[in-house]
């Protein structure tokens, strides 16, 4: 018997969920001081927004949930966009969200909200828990949950009574969540569809295929059939690199899109949604299966995506197909004046063994796909859920669950700003952290977004909402007010030397990579050598895209 | 006839509703791109939670709704903190928020989320949109809504397509809400209870009785029948100084709110919420109201408080009455190592006048009042509803509706991290706005919380939750870091030269005050000092809290 906060606490750590994210407040106190007396790791961040973008990347990389604890509504609110990202992640999380005590929600306090129907935007579990002696039971339904496929954000609410009433109680264990294969059928029919002759077949892989043992398998259907293999768009973590099999990602570009996915007549899905368009352009379809093209979906979401993959390389006979992996090979180092190409070729050039990428460049990591396939083996974390601010928390998250691996934070400066507070945490958490600001002096992707919703011919009105440059925002002071070493680089030169030196140098570093805005006054018919330098599309399909988008 | 876009800022503009704080994204680039061929000033931010503290401090000074413009769900969520302030402030706001178009919503893109369950928690109109002919009027329906009594939220969903048609038409007039007064029963009654020998009563003013005319009015009443004068804990918008009734606000600590209630039998309450305390303590009242006193409420939200104030005046024939004016008197400037209180005392003895003061000081805030109370006339806004990151982005909001007012905002570190991305817009708009960080490395107020929730005995890892100087935060190059001067002052010497140069100087500035932490291992019975310093308790009162506190 213990209060509710240390029943709740030994209930995680029992399922293994040692490490919490917090930014705490008063009601939030009991489960703080219960820390003492537990082995529970509380990792302080200066915003909700970093704490859950935090425990998002953890979870990636520790394949496991971390937990978060925010201070009410107003908390969870603040948290709310990286809890989106990690919906969309398909990652588990545990949020606790501290409450007024039961019997103080009557009086309406000035923090007092509707914390349920806030959470109901991310969550797939909500409880409120309304006693000590349950919240053992709760906590270790929030962690069942979570961790069964598709894994999910529980969020567990905590009033303050609870948490510190007596007569709490942890649970030991919590049952490891069992999923089943595709069924027979299935996999047959898919089968059948790989191996018919004549026909055009694309395997589209995602979330729980795309690290080493998946992609190994779809390598072997692929080399067994003729298909051909993509990536999702935004994986949740997609490991690249020499040796691995290379995968190319389905384009954010829609107009993109289309053209890598003309001319299959069967698309057949693993464990991803069946792609669309990211936004909904006037005049332009949301769609983007072309006409005429089966699709195939493995299995759903609750089912084993890689029991199933490994069951169809049986059924088509290709256990002893040999995958095709790809060759070592880096990148030159850049020289000249800077630009974002350069910037993803130095790090293809330098980047260390076993490194992990939080990719939140925008449109200044367009080359790194193709400057970082032969670069040694990482992990690639992407922007899941499309909501900026989450390139730097991922990061911290990852590092922490990476130990000591080295990570490399991308990040676009309006991205940055948006949860710049995670410097300080990955400064008090001493993590070998490189984070690199492409600083183009705009939001320079909304440029493209402009002309492709028909709004061209923009003033200087709507011009000034995607523009940074007054002030220009010096990154480096920023770092150094939070503690971490930090230069510009204008040059291929210098930036070559920060990075080494970030990436020689234990703990954090910062490079604000000072770079032209390439796509600003972007049109279209520029497109296809974008596509050529996202995913290295043969010239035959650059052509056709020019043919089909040039005026 | 125009498009959604334009037919809505239109709608907006024709209600004098002129200014939006903004965070786009490509769902809103109809909207961006519409700015131009209108009146409407877009005021870009870094983060949402920058707009919607900006539209929430413009409010409160301008005394009419801004706008803001959101990108979709994720958007609104990182909002939605100072969205909560703002609804607490009960200050009139429209939202609008893009999102997917119609059409595109049943794909369930990675932006896509449940937007109107977001918006529920901080909204008390909300509506999707759904076709450009309506845009206008849904408009214009969120308009009277949000001026409304008591002023509140809307949010207007706007989607893409909605936003791109063609056929808006602008709605040309919103009606002006009108608002009844209290019957003259309850007027009668409540003159009654204050013109009646041998009892005691206190007033308790609350937001729209707070301003010059309200507190002229109480000061009458109050000087004819002998009533205590009480404003709310958090006022929206307090009118202060020379020259003005000074009002005792309810302390934070209901330690000490207690002990200024003991003794009245009668509490009239004008536009105010019954004293409560702000979180639930074990074993501690959550109401405060004494035992034996009578609550008596003028009027209920939807009323005319000002109007129903002005009449009570006459029930008790107080018209004639001379209110009780603050004279004219500053402290002097402080000398020696600096602490917070020597940082409000200079605040005192130097601001300027017609000054707004935006107040997330915490802790370190709690000799302003005393040290202001007879400097020049000046509004000060407060933290209404308890989510921190709200001191910068009001200040930065106010100072737009000020246009050429010195607005002075007074911020705690740990706050000031939370929205520290208004500093940048501060720049970029050239405002005259004076930024104080109260640096004194830690969530001081949580030190206090700590003790209060009877956590006290806290270890080194409950401890470290609290402790904002690993790595200490240099708020100097942070401001650099976004184009704002910025001086550090550790002696009072240097922040009275500092906050000189600040008043004297046009646009932004910035002093990190670097103050000790007076609060760490603060016993509750040194409690009686505090309350001495927010209120300037006679001492008999303060004797009498420190003989029921101490042990």
């Amino acid at each position: 018997m213990s209060n509710g906060a240390n029943a709740l606490i030994q209930t995680l750590l029992n399922s293994g969920i040692d490490t919490c994210f917090t930014n705490p407040g008063t009601s939030e106190m009991h489960f703080v001081a219960a820390l003492d007396s537990t082995e529970m790791r509380g990792i302080l961040t200066l915003f909700e927004g970093v704490a859950t973008g935090a425990a998002d990347g953890y979870a990636r990389i520790a394949d496991k949930p971390a937990a978060t604890l925010l201070h009410l509504g107003c908390g969870l609110g603040n948290g709310l966009a990286n809890l989106h990202n990690a919906r969309k992640a398909r990652v588990p999380m545990v949020n606790i969200i501290g409450d007024h005590a039961t019997y103080h929600k009557q009086y309406d306090a000035p923090l007092e909200s509707d914390i349920e129907t806030v959470a109901r935007n991310v969550s797939n579990w909500i409880r409120t828990s309304t006693s000590t002696e349950h919240i053992g039971t709760d906590a270790a339904e929030a962690i069942a949950v979570a961790q069964k496929a598709p894994a999910q954000i529980s969020t567990l609410i905590l009033p303050a009574d609870v948490s510190w009433g007596e007569g709490g109680a942890a649970v030991d264990t919590v049952p490891t969540p069992v999923t089943d294969k595709a069924s027979n059928t299935i996999i047959n029919q898919i089968a059948e569809v790989l191996l018919k002759q004549g026909k055009k077949t694309a395997l589209l892989l995602g979330r729980r295929v795309l690290m080493e043992e998946g992609l190994i398998a779809a390598s072997r259907l692929a080399e067994k059939t003729g298909a051909k293999l993509f990536a999702e768009v935004f994986p949740t973590r997609l490991e690249r690199g020499a040796g691995l099999p290379n995968v190319e990602r389905i384009a954010y570009l829609a107009e993109m899109a289309t053209v890598q996915l003309t001319g299959y007549d069967n698309l057949v899905i693993i464990d991803a949604k069946e792609p669309i368009s990211f936004f909904a352009y006037p005049g332009k379809k949301s769609y983007l299966v072309p006409d005429g093209c089966t699709v195939h979906n493995l299995v759903d979401p609750h089912q084993d995506a890689l029991g199933s993959l490994h069951a169809l390389v049986s059924a088509v006979g290709a256990e002893a197909t040999e995958p095709k992996l790809q060759q070592a090979k880096r990148p030159k180092l850049p020289s000249g004046k800077l630009n974002a190409a350069k910037v993803c070729q130095a790090i293809g050039a330098l980047m260390p063994d076993n490194a992990i990428i939080s990719d939140e460049a925008q449109t200044s990591g367009v080359k790194l796909p193709v400057c970082t396939a032969g670069a040694p083996r990482h992990d690639l974390l992407t922007l899941t859920g499309g909501a900026i601010g989450q390139g730097l928390p991922v990061a911290f998250g990852a590092a922490i669950a990476g130990k000591n691996r080295p990570t490399i934070a991308l990040v676009g400066d309006g991205s940055a700003m948006y949860t710049i507070q995670s410097l300080w945490t990955i400064v008090k958490e001493k993590l070998d952290v490189t984070v690199i600001v492409f600083n183009n002096r705009s939001y320079a992707i909304l440029n493209i977004e402009l002309e492709r919703v028909g709004a061209e011919d923009a003033g200087p009105k709507a011009k000034s909402q995607l523009d940074l440059s007054q002030p220009e925002i010096d990154f480096v002071s920023l770092a150094k007010g939070m503690g971490m070493p930090a230069e510009t680089a204008k040059t291929a030169k210098e930036f070559n030397k920060a990075l080494k030196k970030a990436f020689n140098e234990p703990g954090p570093h910062l490079i604000d990579a000072v770079v032209p805005s390439e796509y600003e006054g972007l049109k279209l018919k520029a497109l296809p050598h974008l596509l050529g330098a996202i995913n290295s599309i043969p010239s035959p399909i650059a052509k056709a895209l020019k043919k089909k988008i040039a005026p």
